[in-house]
Formats: structure tokens, sequence, C-alpha cells
């Protein structure tokens, strides 16, 4: 059936094998008259583009992408967004040596159960190179959302057990200056080192990555089942490689008292607003004017160089490593993909309120 | 806009107020010739009944279900079943004290700003009491996965610092017979207790639930948007108090490597299977065969006996403590919910996987 | 899979059977605000109550429609509206002579074959009592059109060969005065004649319905796909008996040039007008401002008193006259059904095209 | 907010602009493991090229598809299928003096309403050239279709007065062969007339399509509101220029009799057939096993070079005769698109009541 299609309102539906021709989505029901050109693709693209940094694969492309519709004389009119990225090192040589194989933590087995078929170059539809088009669409969700006020941000919180605990607004703003996008300069220095070591021991680890949004009115989100954190967590835990996923205080708000975890409020020159905000902005699944918090964890890069066992389609058990293009740790790229479905989500309930004014 | 429909396939829209005349749903998708009376509905909701146990609130409802539609001489017909639980002990009075205010950690505030109406008695649709439509569809979800040889099942993990950490298969299959549905005995009785002290400051706890099936094949979910794990995501999140779930290792997988997280396969008898289940039995958002394992964290109540700063709909401060019908740990009444939102997940995906065969 | 929920914003979820315990339905998407009350409901359901008039079967049943939630002092509060009308005179026994027969021209034969099973009691889902819930909520609908300027009627434009020629506005808005509904008197008695003449006959006759709506604003109707006449052509088609559906000029466009059929514009007193409407209000699915025109083809019911022969679901002959309860004109009793679908059709192109400004 | 997406399980998501780049489509939830190249699109969309016969435009482009996705080593994989085909002969100048007016039938006014923006150039999105996308989509449909013993074919009904009465089957499957796809050959003369006559006056014509579908088992179709035959109406009124859609007898039943309409059923060879059609192959909406029957009355060409009075967007009225391409008579061309739409509406149908199964 048909999953491939994110949002209510805001649709995205996205196409594309990691080696096939190309990667690309339809964005229907932006609104018109928003400004837009590749340029604003571009700079998001390029955040989350392979190639850089100690954490990442090196992987050469480019990743520009085209508006092949819904954009006139540098507008959206209104009618659907077309955007394609176009696939240019593709080397399916790489991949001949896996054409038989399920890798272990990857999605081989159970494409295979599933279709019968698989692409198996590169991953095919289950390669992380599918949030492409996740990010081009982000791009434009964060335009709406920021002419409504609204800004969205995020950041590695965590790789291994290092954790960024020193940090302020102001880092976030740099985050994509740092190279593993912890803000707080200590912890990067410290989580390097871990990467270094980890690479060197040809393995991979996990990492948690924060997205917040600020600037949120409240009333967004749609009792009983579409609420905002409902969704928020659907669109997090479709990234790829993501396990789990919080809002506020999390997990950590099971050692609570309801006297604790309540966000209590109070009124300051006339507006009303809460003193915490173990909620994470979210109260009954609808905004409640607070800023939107959420992390998600993702797991070890499953690829890694060091060898491994392996079950072949004819069930036959093989040992190997897989040489190719990894990450350490795949959640200093996750940032990015992230921010755009945490944007993604928003925006969509942001035109779905429109719609009870 | 419309959020109040769970599903794609086996789709539930559900309706009520806590304090309206009905509570209900309709079921839109419900394959034909399943046997069904509203006994085997009530099997299920006695589970999330309240009125029992240490952790629960003391509403009396008979909460009995009767089914209008889509089932004759005891089958369904594969038209809409549209189920329906009056509300007996409405008792309004109660709430008139808090017609005006924004109780802390409800949806008061969020409701009111949405819509700009609310029914405030009892939290209106916010109430918990929403979930015994999903109780309700569930319970028929349950059938047709048992059908197909899928097993739901649930339990507390954790409440305050207490974990259940020793216990079997067994256990969880008696669970309902255990006042705060820990199958562990020995954290069981700890948990008993913790929640008496609790309960004596007047306060509330939170909780962890965990949500297994077994007997699941592999195939089930769509990429890349609507990945089995995403939409488990998003069912248990859409939970009253959920604030956050994570699938097979969750959370913990971030201090671990590649080597250790992937789960290896062999041939047994013919068969693939894992030696481990890291996955939680989902890779690539696809299920892989493996027992699929996933974990809510359920926030303390927000409802406490003790005495709490509220804001007024006028913008006035007010302390108060709110005299009601309170669960000290909602964690508890929250296992038949989850295990119904993950079998309505898996029933949704089972049917949908019918449609590319 | 689930085909009992009609709009994408202001969605109406169906359910219930002819001779099952209810019929109803949950409207979800309903702005809040609203002022509605069961009676807003009964005018309409009245409309189209089942003993009245020539043309019409002699079911004895109140149709009283009740509003399980959603509805709080008086108002709509944006949550689901769940409305219930039990049915009364249920005469199951009147039924079971056609127990194991396929009646001609009705869906049992369709049933049995979709589903392996139906509810043979009246026909169970398929039958046009169902139109109960589409009464209901399009009730809501005129409701919240009427706010916004909007306005709906319908008519029948002809019987047989009997059509209504000499009509105006003033003869539509009294048309649920007159026992054909048809707005030309001379025409009306004419009707009337050839029904009593049917009926001797024991016989049936088809009829044309015409609906419209005035005060809709330019801009309504989505391309490409979910064109206003593309979404009303299905609204009106999805009613039972009908088989066909045209816009405007319709299917008399056939014979003519461009350059007549063309609506050429003027401006007059500043707004732009259409000298001629054989566009039927919409141009490239989207309303131009101009009144919506649409018409249907009701069959002649297929239940008749006349012997007529019949397959047994064990493939047998059979020759029966169905003594019953039948319409000789169900297109008599489908003007407000088609008045509420096009409501139904217009609310929800209203709510969608807010998500855009 | 998003009209752009057809089928609920075979979804075909359509983009593009008449002098854009590209136009194209996604198709999700295409099953896997079907054999699938780009002539296989190229055969349908070579059908509905411009540029041949009486009836034509004169555009000049090779339409020819590109598959990005979603199919490997000539199979599909169940993954998203993107085709593109990009504009050629785009002369965006021929359109520069249409800029600011409202040409009278087309969706210039309607889209500046309801965007408050427009492309321009050749209709934008409101071209006829959209259905490309549709044609491209229908012919995956149409494979899988024939997989399944359902064949889809279309022929044009009527132009003008000039009817085709007197064909068989040979003649609709040798329908491309023929200029104005008329199946009698005699009144394919007599149109061929009409049009030479209606060309001469700078006019245009309208014409009736037909679509049959063959094969259909019985059971396809969703009760209440999504009916075969109301997805039928849905998917050929949403093509350009159509105002109207009855199946089986349709418009002509107003003046039967319920006894003459009904269709008998017999047994023959162990097998229920019925004995006559005025069903058009569908029963209470679901297919009823005989022969879908549909026809679409296609309205006579918007764009004409005869003069007409147009309004400008600042409200001026200007006379004018548009020197560009056009159809004399477009229904000749809507014929493999309404074939089409039709195999889509039954593709997803097919795909939807596996789901009960």
């Amino acid at each position: 059936m048909s999953g491939n299609t994110f949002g209510k309102i805001f649709r995205v539906t996205s196409f594309g094998e990691s080696h096939g021709q190309a990667i690309g989505c339809i964005i229907d029901g932006c609104p018109p008259n928003i400004k837009l050109s590749e340029s604003d693709l571009q700079i998001e693209l390029d955040k989350r583009k392979p190639g850089t940094g100690i954490a990442a694969t090196k992987r050469n492309e480019s990743d520009s992408a085209k508006i092949l519709s819904g954009v006139f004389d540098g507008f959206t009119t209104g009618t659907p967004i077309a955007i394609v990225i176009f696939n240019e090192d593709q080397k399916s040589k790489d991949y001949d040596n896996i054409k038989d194989i399920f890798r272990p933590g990857h999605a081989d087995y159970t494409y295979f159960k599933k279709y019968g078929i698989r692409d198996y170059r590169g991953g095919g539809r289950a390669s992380a190179r599918e949030t492409i088009a996740r990010v081009a669409a982000g791009a434009i969700a964060k335009k709406i959302l920021l002419k409504n006020g609204i800004k969205v941000s995020g950041f590695v919180n965590q790789i291994g057990s290092v954790k960024a605990t020193n940090f302020t607004e102001k880092d976030i703003d740099k985050i994509y200056e740092n190279e593993v996008r912890m803000p707080d300069e200590n912890a990067s220095q410290k989580a390097i080192e871990l990467l270094k070591k980890t690479l060197a021991k040809k393995d991979s680890i996990g990492g948690i990555v924060e997205v917040r949004a600020t600037g949120v009115m409240p009333g967004l989100g749609e009792p009983v089942f579409d609420k905002l954190d409902a969704k928020i967590a659907f669109a997090l835990m479709s990234i790829p490689a993501v396990k789990g996923v919080e809002i506020g205080s999390g997990f950590s708000s099971v050692e609570k008292n309801g006297s604790e975890n309540n966000d209590l409020m109070k009124v300051k020159n006339g507006k009303e607003l809460f003193l915490t905000n173990n909620a994470g902005g979210i109260l009954g699944g609808i905004s409640n004017g607070n800023e939107i918090v959420a992390r998600i964890v993702v797991k070890p890069t499953s690829s890694i160089s060091k060898e491994q066992t392996f079950l072949t389609i004819n069930n036959e058990e093989k040992t190997l490593n897989i040489v190719g293009r990894h990450d350490t740790c795949i959640a200093v790229r996750a940032v990015p993909i992230a921010e755009s479905m945490l944007a993604l989500t928003l925006v969509d309930a942001l035109l779905e309120q429109k719609t009870i004014k």
C-alpha cells in the first residue's frame, strides 16, 4: 500500500532509491505566494550532504535540487511542487557483493520478505538517501513557519556516553559550524575523540538528537489520535535508524511526582506563561505556547567495516566485512533531517488549525 | 480538522466526552465473518475499568459496550461496527469548581486556546475516558490478530524507580491478576508501597509500560513514512499522558556500538532467526519476524489532591486543591490501552500488507 | 476496506443497517462555536422521513436524532459529533421471505459476493435508510454554509417524462410543501397522475433531481483530481439509485459550439459576473461565483409489487412478488438527500480553502 | 490543500504545468513484481499525444516518459514509481497576450480567485496537459488489470448530434486507428464532416465518450460513500472539460419503469448472469460481474479562434480572437484519458477488495 506520503494538508510524497536515477518528492498543499527558489532548498540540503566531518560517509554528491513545477516567477502558485535530485555517484558495482546477502541491522531481509524483490544497490529505497526528499520539503516548511514566527532548530545531545551539558541558544544557532553538531565545545571535543576510537575499531556508535521549535502558538494539534506529540513521534520515528522519541521530560518523568512534573502557569505582562516545560510544549496533544522539545535516539550505524556474520538469501551463513562508505555516528547527519520532520509536522498542524477558524 | 480517526484500512473513529452522554467509536474496514459479540469487548473493557486497585480512581461505571451495527447473527458483516458506551456516573456538579480554571498538566488551557470553547466537565474530550473507545476497538483487533497467530501483551515495567526485573512470559500472561500489573512479584510489592506513600503525600508518580507482540510475520509496515515503528510510536504517543516511546533497545542504544547492536541471524531447522532483538522486531520500518517490543513512559497523573497554583480563564492566579477521583499512577491503567493501540496498529498493517499480495 | 467516511476536513463517518439497532454517524472536523441542537437535525430529517405522499413508502418511524457528543451548552466544541437514530419499526419478520434470494435491482447479490455474508433484513446496510445519517450531517453542513452566505436547495425536475418547466426561485423555496417536490404546479399535477397509474401497475418510475447552491464564493475546489465538480459527482452518485450526474448544461452541451457554451463575463457595479451559466458555477474544477447547478437521475425503484423472477443463493430461479413498503418514485425522497450531499461537499471545500489563506 | 492525489491504495500524485519544466506523477502502492518498462507507458501516451487528426491541436511534443524510481531489473519493487515527462515545445511567448485576461470557459478566472496568483502560460496547471500523468499511471493500472482478466476500452459515442450506432466489440478494439475514435464508420465520416465545418467557423463542438470494462469480478466497490460508481463518477468528472457522467442506462432511466430497468438474472452453465445491463455493471455501489459501462460528456473546447469578449484582471472588457493550438473536439483526445481514469479506479478497488479477504 502507500506509505510514502507525509502530512494531511501539506503533503509530501517521496520517491527514489539510493542508486536509482533520482530522489525527490511532490509537495501538495503548499500555500501560494511563498517566495521560493532552488537555493532555498540547497541551503538545507547542504546540511545533510555526506562527505563532511569525522562522523560522516565520503559519498561524493552535489545533491542539487531542481524544482520542476509549482513555482512561477519565484513564488509558489498553490499547485504541486515537484523536486528532483538526480543521483550522480551511483557506483552500482560497489554493491554487487551484497546482492545476495542480508546485512545485519539493515532492511535487506525485511524488504525481501515484504516484497519478494528488492533493489539491493546501496540499500535501495531503504537507504538513508531518501532523507534528501525530507530535507528538501522541510526547507519549504521552515520558510512557512518562519513567516509565522516559528523557528525550528536541532543539535546532537549525546554521542555514546558523551553528553552536551553546557550551552546556550547561541551555540545551537551555530550548530552547523560544528563537526559533530554538539553545542557544547567541551563535549564536542570528547565526542570527536570517541568517534576516532570507534572508527579505529571499525565500529559505530549511537547518538541522541534534540529538536526544538520556538514561537509555536497555543492550539496546534488535533485530539485524540492526531495529537501534536503523536504526530511528532510518528515523524521522528520514521527517520532511518531512530529507535525512540521523547517529548519534554520524556522518560525521566517516570521517577517524578505529579507535583514536580506539572508545569505551573503565571501571568506576566498580561501574558500567560509556564514556569517550567516538562510537557515539552504540548498538553493533551495540543501546543501550549511553550517551546516544543523532542529528543530521538539514533542507533549505531548498522554498516560497519568490522567482520560480521550474514545470512544469504539461500539461508547460508557467511562471514564478511563490508567495505563501503559508512557514517561512524549517523546521529550527526540526522540533525537536519530531524529538524525537517519537526518542521513538516508543525506546518501541517498550522495549516490544519486554520480549518476551524 | 479531523484527528479522531486511527488507521488506514481498519479505521477507528472515536467520539465522546467524559461527562457527555456516551463514549464510543465506529470501526470501518473490519473484515467480514469474524465471530463477535458484546462480551468480547467487555472482557477488554473490564481491564481498563476504573475502581480497582491502589493505583486507580474510584469512578463507578459499568462501562458496558453496545454494538449498534455491523454484526449480524454473531458475525461481522464487513460494514461499519458502531460501539457505544453510555456514561452513567456523570456527576457533573463535581466539576463546577473547575469551570473557569486551567488545571496544571491538563489540556484545559490548550483546548480553550484551540477551540475558544471547552466542555470542562471532567476534562471533556481530553479525559482519559476516551480510551474506552480504543480498548473496545482493540478487542476486535486482538481477535483478528489471534486468528493470524499474533498475540499482544503488556505490563508495567517500572513505577517511580521500582523496576520489574525478574519475570517470565507466564507472569505476563497473568498480569491482570496483579494490582499494579507488574509481572515481578517482588517489584510489585515495592511498587505498592511506593504508591501508598505517594497517595499519602496527595501526589502521583510516573510509570513505564511495555507492550509486546509475538507471532508477527516478517513484512508488515510500509516505508518510508508509514513505517511500522513510526506507526507504533504514533499510536502509543496518542495515549493520554504518554511522553515517550521506544522500540527494542530504544534509548539505551545510544551507548552501544554497531557490532553489539546489530542482531545477527542464524538458520535453525530451516528457519531464519535472530540471535538478539535489539531492533524490537522491526528493521527499516518493516517487521522482521522477531517479537515486537515497545515501551512508553506515562507521566505522573496531573490531577493531584495536593494544593497547586492555577490560572483562571481571566488570567487570575488561584491556589486550590482539587477534590476528585484520581489515579495515583495512571501507567497501571494504561496497560490495556497500550495493548489496544499496538493491536490496532498491527491489524492495520496486516490488512495493508494484503494489498500487495 | 473503509468506504463509509465522506469528506477530507468535515468528515462524516456513517454506520447502521435498515433493521439493526440504529443508524447514525460521527462528524469529525466540525468547527467549534456553531449553535446546534437536535431540533436543527430534526427539521431536515423530517424532510426525508418515509410515510408521506403518493411517491413514498409507508414505514412508520419517528426518525428522531440524538446528539451524543461534541455539543456543549448548545454549541459545537470542535470535537466529534456523534449522532444516533434508533430504529423503531424494525419488523424483521417482513423480510424472512427474502433471506435467500437476490432481489432484482438490489445490492443483495453484490453484497453477498463481496462479503460472503449479508444482513438481509430490509437490505441491511444497502438500504436507503442509511441516508438518514447523510441528512443529519447535512443539516449541520447547511448551518455552516448559511453562516457563510451559501444556500443549498433542491427539487424534482422530472418524473418519467413529466418535466418541471415553469417556475421561479420562490417555488423552490416552498418545495417541501409539494407532494412530489416539483416547483411547477402544472407539472406536479401531471406527475401525481403518472405516479397513481404507475402504482396501479404495481410498478415504479425514474426521476431527475436538481440541486443548487447560491452565494458560493469563487475559489472553492482543488485541482486536479479533487475538483469541486468531481467531488459533487462523487457525492451525488453515492446516493442510492443514482445513475448519472451532470453539472450546468451537462449532457446537453454535446451539441453545442464553444462560442455558445462559453459563459462570457461582464463587469457590473464593479463586480464581475457571468452572462450565462452553462458551466454550472464551476470552471477548471473551481467555483466561479455563479450558482452551482447539478442534476442527478434516480432510477425507478427496484422494489416493485409486480411479479419478478429472482435468483436464490443456491442459484435457483424463483418467481415472486415482494410485498413490502416501496416508494413509487424515489427521486421525490432523494431531494433532501441530494441537498445534504451537496452541502457536505461545499462545507468541506469551504474549510479546505481556508488552508491556503 | 491537497487535491492532486488519486486513489486510496494505488495512489497517483500528479504534478506539472503546461509550460513548466515537466509533467509527471508518483505512483505509490503499486504491487511489486509487475513487469514494467518505459515503453509500456509510451504506448498509452502516444494515444493522447497532440498533433494527429482533424479534431486535435498541433502541439509538437514527443511526450516521452522516464521512470525515475520503483522499477528494478524490469520489475516493480513495491516502492514509489516516479514518472517524469519533460516539456519540450514550451513556446512561452505565445501566451504573453493572455497574461492579463480571463479566457472564457477556462480556469484563468477561478485559479486567480483561488490562489491570488497563476501560471498563465498555456493554462498552467489547468491545462489538459496534466492528463499526461493520468495516462502514464493508467498504463500501469491497465497492466495490473489485464493480469487479473480485466480489460478497459473506450471510444467516442457522439460528436455534436452525430452518434455512433452501428458497431461491434471488434470496432472498439481498433478505435485508435480511427481519426475521430468512433467505432461506427458511417458516423465517423459524418463526424469528420461536422468537425471540418466547425473548424471553418473557427468554433468547437462537444462530444460523448463511452468507457467499458469487461472481466470485472463481482464484489469491487465499497459502500456507502466509496461506491464503485461514485468513484468512477469522481474519476471521470475530474477530467478537464467533462460536465456529466452516467452509468449504464444513466439519464435514460428517468422514463423507465422498475420492471424494465431491473436486470433479471439467470443461471447458465452453473454461472449466474444478468439478462440485461441497465445497471452498467454496478448494484448498490458494488460490481455485479457484468460489463462496467460509463459515459461522459465533454464540453466543446473553450479555446476557439473566433472573436470573444474577455475580462482582464483589471476588470476591463476586451474583444479578441486567441490565435493558438486548439482541439476542435476534445472528446476525441479524451478517450485514452477516460480509459485511464476508469483503469485507475478499478485497480484501486481491486487492491482494496484484498483487504477483506
